[in-house]
């Protein structure tokens, strides 16, 4: 295959024309958009008629006027269409990190109510880290343990009648793996415990069925594939089975059954909204909302099936591509390559003796225009945890002629040796 | 005195044009910015700066380029010459309620660990539900106990042997009474307690100095004297005495010593900023910065003494002139009319026969364009704690001409019974 070949798997793509909606720089293939999403254009005059309509005219008046008050849920209903939730059952709050906060100190209460004796909670070595902060301070106050599995695999055999909680990630963060939501939640329900999901890597980069996988908890950011901005608000999810019966310990007034009654006694919101804690910050929110509608513009073509089903294509051929045109070159494809196992990411990593070039390299693409980014591995241990490249690719805005198009750069970059300038060499601390 | 005489203030004012840096509608006294701050004019441009430039063009890159990663500390920093802290104390993140988390748990462990016996938090039944709310979760959950103290002048004699915090709201919400901070703290420090300033009502409004009152932890919010906007982000102040010794239980990603090393393991970073959390939202966050700016423009003026000042001169006259010009109407002041015990607010009353009249006469002013808002008050015992009419008096906006206008309004409002009409009844629940 050639370019031509990729253009024309553009020009047949039915979901290109949603690329429009975006802001992309000239001359730029991101392919960042699992760390940071693209901008919408419409989010430029939203936010500005939020600033200058709804806050310097509308005033305090626009809590209601405008519904500022309403935008957790407004926005969290939306969110849940991406991820098989049903109306009324997600809202958008605070951080993934609160957010996950909130859902285990309720797992873990509801599990102990029944079984004390349960006071594990089971994750992930490989994890994104602020999971696992948050994870350690809860196990910490609450009397539990983390436990923390090395490889995907032997998740199934970690759980067992002390573990309350299995907390993952659906999509690894660094290699792009995707965990069978379905099946590892069977194994917690079968073992006694409950399941947070952890959709950072996922909402609006795969199709996520959190009834069909009778999920127990989820949380999830705005930033990334939903497109929300730097920051953007994050949701929470919490199944209707387990959302009355436990309180979560962010009792911020906003949470509140009547939160302008001004009582001095908290009284729980009924259902997901006690998830909200304090006063949202709107501006971001009005942001995250244009970035949730690019995802649903998508719907009439097929949405998030279609959507998935092109991501997939993207990353197959970019992943087959970069072995075929780098792979004599030391380029070896990190995530892997069984569709049903893969997130909208691709991770290449670097043989020996290039194994420690993976930041120069990345940095190289970046001054070509091709935007992705560089994880380290463990120093000690490269082969087992090496220097990751990552590329994420978006359905909305990435197209074929991109993937070929970076492929290429890479190739040049690895085949002129141009990374090896100094200008390109790590400096400090990767940030 | 008349109307001329309060012009002729305005024209001897020296902070009177500082009001040229915001937006405010034309026909509009707004006297709610203890509520929502006023919208800033180059708010406009610097979110659209970030929306189009910094994120749009930028793309990730703007997490260092632009300085997106700095903002919770500069921001903080900012936020610290307004009240007292020195540069590197005070980070902004999350909202009012979470950091109320956050210092309270670190509080309470910190107490704790030299006096197990300690297990009492005061705070004022009065005090912001959220703050009362956030302590009895935190209370629940460490084996501790929320006491509530009904008047002010009881809050040293509730401190004890037992007691191991203190929370507070400096300025109260509903009343616009002021603590004295210095001799609360230094009552609180001789029973052996640490103590919480939540300063919302504060920062920007009164001349707050923590170093000076010897102050353990504070917390605010950014979008009220600030100016930051709806919902815009809070700091948290920790005194360098307490800051390295405990860590706060909300141990997101970004308050770890080295966040980019995305190590499993939780190592809190060095001072305040283990007090970030999770991923800030940009947007909002330059939002508030603009705001924090329109506070430290008043410094070649004097700033926050300048402004303390003039706040005095318009709430003393307001508050004068409600009771001269609509005393006879009914109007009571609730708010302390001695200067060192009262905010930025003045709350009117109004007596039998229209103690239930309250939420119709700020509506009547609403739609003259006096805004001000309601807060019910204990219908059980209107006497004792009876519907407040508030209004916010900003230093950096308001003047002397619309405190005459406003009283004129109310004068109006009840002279003409037109508070009557059917369309300012209260329908269903306040919001």
């Amino acid at each position: 295959m050639n370019r031509h070949d990729f253009e024309a798997l553009d020009a047949h793509d039915p979901l290109r024309a949603l690329k429009k909606q975006f802001v992309l720089p000239p001359g730029i293939i991101y392919l960042d958009g699992n760390s940071l999403g693209a901008q919408p254009f419409v989010t430029a005059e939203r936010v500005r008629a939020v600033v200058e309509d709804e806050w310097g005219s509308g005033l305090i008046k626009s809590w209601n006027d405008a519904g500022w008050i309403d935008l957790p849920h407004r926005i969290g209903d939306k969110i849940g269409r991406l991820i098989g939730a049903r109306p009324g059952e997600v809202v958008v709050a605070d951080s993934t990190s609160l957010n996950a906060y909130k859902v285990l100190v309720a797992a873990l209460a509801e599990v102990r109510e029944r079984d004390p004796a349960r006071r594990v909670i089971v994750s992930e070595r490989s994890n994104f880290p602020t999971d696992l902060y948050i994870a350690q301070s809860v196990a910490q106050q609450h009397g539990c343990e983390l436990r923390l599995v090395d490889a995907p695999e032997n998740i199934p055999a970690a759980l067992d009648a002390s573990t309350a909680v299995l907390m993952l990630t659906e999509v690894n963060y660094r290699t792009g793996a995707l965990h069978d939501m379905r099946e590892l939640t069977a194994d917690a329900h079968a073992a006694g415990a409950v399941v947070i999901w952890d959709l950072c890597h996922s909402a609006g980069a795969v199709e996520v069925d959190l009834h069909g996988a009778d999920a127990d908890f989820a949380i999830g950011c705005g930033y990334k594939y939903l497109n929300g901005g730097p920051g953007a608000p994050a949701f929470v999810w919490v199944h209707p089975r387990h959302v009355e019966r436990f309180e979560q310990p962010l009792s911020g007034w906003l949470g509140h059954d009547a939160p302008f009654e001004f009582t001095p006694d908290y009284r729980p919101a009924a259902g997901v909204a006690r998830y909200v804690c304090g006063t949202p910050a709107i501006i971001s929110m009005a942001a995250l909302e244009c970035g949730v509608d690019t995802l649903l513009s998508a719907e009439p073509f097929g949405g998030m099936k279609a959507l998935r089903a092109k991501s997939l294509q993207l990353t197959e051929r970019f992943a087959a591509l970069a072995e075929s045109r780098c792979g004599s070159l030391g380029v070896r494809v990190v995530s892997p390559r069984e569709p049903s196992r893969r997130g909208s990411q691709v991770c290449l990593a670097l043989d020996a003796p290039l194994q420690e070039a993976g930041y120069a390299v990345v940095q190289a693409l970046i001054a070509r225009g091709v935007i992705g980014d560089f994880r380290a591995g463990d120093p000690g241990r490269l082969d087992a945890v090496p220097h990751i490249l990552r590329f994420g690719f978006t359905p909305l805005y990435i197209g074929f002629s991109e993937v070929w198009d970076a492929v290429e750069q890479l190739h040049q970059v690895l085949s002129t040796e141009e990374w090896r300038a100094p200008r390109f060499a790590l400096k400090g601390a990767v940030t």
